[in-house]
């Protein structure tokens, strides 16, 4: 018998329905013996709907109070799913961040865990309960209500699963699993059996909205399996843990069109230059991918790199306001570019995997921008226009011929 | 400069435009110069939403899981107008129960405060902040969050007033103040400017849904003035302070339709009986009123109360399951029955005013049913389809003419 923590999304909990069948779920679990603990999210939009609410009385509301107001959309769901359980004859009870010892730092909308106690939720567990903890959630040392910020429900699950000492951790949500590339654009992608947290944390990275990359950085630190599964049926999930000592394969095709380039031409090439414009970008909370430094003619370098695209206005505003100190010519934008990576361990340390992915974007003529590559990914940033095909023949060359070869 | 505690209710603050317009007067009376604490409750049918929900989620859901579905409402409310407020330029911040320090006993939808320390409720004003309550709820000393029930944030506020040492509690709402009877029977109700503790309890308990008596009556035992008032418009409202040494006048005509008659015939006339009926009640938590036993023939009595209307099926299940046990003969119940009142302080050391009482709905061809006085009211039940034209000529009789009177 184990001791499984199990954490459903909104759409998961979206209406009194779809409680009623998440509730039966758990009571099935803890009926065949097990120790079972629940993270919810908030119903649905209900997090969306408050920030309307916020944005119509106020137009810069403080975090503080942003934190108080989100945080009671999870004391809802939690309530009612354990009303529910309850009302089927299993004994449940429901806790708030706060009371279930979560201390984070004081950053609100997007505080970090901490630690966690768990006290009131081990004695719980001990007593036969189920116990339903609010995603996204916890409390500071200055007994303030904190969140953790977009997905923070994911990272409320492992962090307790890992402080509990569950036996794994499953993110049940509306998808079946993972895939080696979005079945809205490859129509014969794969559900994948396994991945390794490096590999799914890449592809959370680079766009793929499964799992939130903080809750898979935690169960890679401390190994804690995740399994991701859908909420609406009994198909088997995706197994996310750590890396089997296997050959190089690539495991998913994956892309990310919420990108924008940006370049500052003509800088003087001096030490400091570079350092100067990304201290500036880092002072106002904006990432930055792919920075490229071009070779000097003249005394002056051009810089690229990419940013998300939220944060593309503020970066151009910033950098136009500050072009004249940094000693630049021009500022050049393009918003409609997107980024489309090979994901799979290995795929760097085999030089072959590389020249594939460019004869095969070459097929399709898709011109290649940029090249970026990490341990397991090679991105390339491409036009925005050529995604598709793009994912489909890079998926086709990668995913599915390589596994007809193996069924040969 | 004054300190006020303010509480605003669920219609106050319905939408958006409701809490941008409480902040603005908030926001005012702050710029005034005075010390501003402010208890809200949840937007609008925000609870009953709610209760909703729960009933479809369960038959019977946990009263420690109601109050944390509940306790939610409250902090959607006060986290709005906090935020408002700060937009206004005017620094707020707010705090649930918990956090206040409201102290209750562990009742579960029903709780009863015992102590409030309000630590940080008092540090945030000393730090010249508008401080924000959740209403309606507090935490128990097992840190389980939990709730007053109905009216409970006028609780709140009287608690928190009486608590901080604030110089008045104000309790803004949907009507103009207290009147000397419901304007939308009696057409030229006046609004009182002023009336006691005691005539406001006792229209409290009557029927007139104005203030929760309990808070009332918190605020007699401290002495803490209640001004009622209108959060949609300017006008001065009804000041409930304690009774000045006035001569005996009639402050209002009440009625409440909500009750049920039950007799219970023939029952034996020895010691114990009429205990016995009403332990059976008392033990469902079924409040009597009106208990009249008529005079003894052969041995046998019989016994009379009202209940509330949704207690009635309880009380007549209860009593006929017992009838035997009790040694009655039949139970004969009427709900189409109403009580009148007349309330002032004095009312019934002057003999006089009740036999104007009778004589007026003698007049009025109003049969009297059964009769209760307490110090400062007079009570008739009377048939419910008599209690317009009762009210309206009491309120002619005792309010009109006498201050035409006055005037004259």
């Amino acid at each position: 018998m184990a001791f499984i923590v199990q954490k459903y999304g909104g759409t998961s909990v979206g209406n009194p329905e779809r409680i009623l069948s998440v509730a039966e779920r758990i009571v099935r679990l803890k009926k065949a013996g097990h120790s079972v603990l629940v993270v919810v999210s908030a119903m649905g939009d209900t997090t969306d709907d408050l920030l309307t609410l916020a944005r119509e009385v106020a137009s810069d509301p403080p975090k503080r109070e942003l934190d108080m107001l989100l945080s009671s959309g999870e004391r809802i769901s939690m309530a009612l799913l354990s009303m529910a359980i309850n009302d089927m004859g299993v004994s449940a009870v429901s806790f708030t961040g706060s009371q279930s010892g979560i201390l984070t730092d004081t950053s609100h909308t997007e505080a970090r865990i901490l630690s966690i106690s768990g006290t009131r939720l081990k004695e719980a567990i001990e007593k036969d309960k189920v116990v339903i903890v609010a995603g996204f959630q916890g409390c500071s040392h200055e007994r303030e209500v904190t969140t953790l910020g977009r997905g923070g429900s994911d990272t409320t699950a492992v962090a307790l699963a890992i402080a509990l000492k569950a036996d794994r951790c499953e993110i049940l949500t509306d998808v079946d699993g993972v895939y080696s590339a979005d079945p809205r654009i490859v129509k014969n992608a794969k559900k994948l059996d396994y991945c390794s947290y490096d590999e799914m944390l890449e592809m959370a990275w680079l766009g793929a909205k499964v799992l939130h990359p903080r809750s898979v950085e935690i169960a890679k630190k401390f190994d804690m399996p995740i399994i991701v599964a859908s909420s609406f049926n009994d198909n088997k999930g995706t197994l996310v843990k750590g890396e089997d000592m296997e050959k190089a394969e690539v495991r998913a095709i994956t892309f990310n069109r919420e990108i924008a380039k940006v370049s500052i031409t003509e800088v003087p090439d001096v030490p400091g230059t570079a350092a100067s414009v990304f201290e500036l970008l880092s002072n106002a909370h904006i990432s930055c991918s792919f920075i490229v430094q071009s070779q000097s003619h003249h005394g002056k370098n051009d810089i690229t790199f990419t940013v998300n695209e939220k944060d593309f206005k503020a970066t151009m505003n910033l950098l136009e306001s500050n072009l004249k100190k940094i000693g630049g010519k021009e500022i050049i934008s393009d918003i409609n570019i997107a980024t489309i990576s090979v994901v799979g361990t290995g795929v760097v340390r085999d030089p072959r995997v590389a020249s594939r992915v460019f004869k095969t974007l070459a097929a399709c003529e898709t011109n290649i921008d940029l090249i970026s590559s990490s341990n397991i990914t090679l991105t390339c940033v491409i036009k925005e226009r050529d995604v598709e095909k793009a994912v489909q023949q890079l998926h086709k060359e990668f995913i599915i011929n390589e596994n007809s070869e193996r069924l040969e």
